[in-house]
């Protein structure tokens, strides 16, 4: 049922803002600095499937909080690893 | 429904799986090394409500994949910010 004081969609986004917001400066940081000594491969790579593991989850469940959540630490963690892979690269052509 | 082979389920598993698979070497190098100085108390502080958050919405929406993997990781991020709780005490009566 959809309605607009629905109890647990509101538990829902307050959860997604919160780890999501948490998750922000990290990823800023990656970002900013180019500073990627402190991120392991094999663990962000794990992070990142089960990210996108989740956000199917949460379309398979129809659970817009999940999807939402998910959608953006998604986007976030890819352009992480995806610099991460970028410096391993660089690292290996040395 | 419940079937052995629920593919929802499954999913969820899995995601739960790899991202918490993904955050166990985090909290164990913080409670290995007791070296929290990469940790941010405000960051942790909402990584830690957010995670508690989801699993009351877990509870509310009746997902187990979502109620293992946020019982699990609130109780791994509960330790490692009581490490920096009692760290920041420390310094402060110094």
């Amino acid at each position: 049922m959809n309605s607009i004081l629905d109890l647990k969609d509101s538990m829902g986004f307050i959860a997604a803002f919160l780890t999501t917001t948490a998750f922000v400066p990290q990823a800023y940081h990656s970002w900013k600095t180019r500073d990627l000594s402190g991120i392991s491969f094999p663990m962000y790579s794990l992070f990142t499937l089960g990210v996108a593991a989740w956000l199917i989850y949460g379309l398979m469940i129809d659970s817009l909080p999940v999807i939402v959540a998910n959608a953006i630490t998604l986007i976030l963690s890819a352009v992480v690893l995806g610099l991460k892979i970028k410096q391993i690269k660089q690292l290996d052509q040395k």
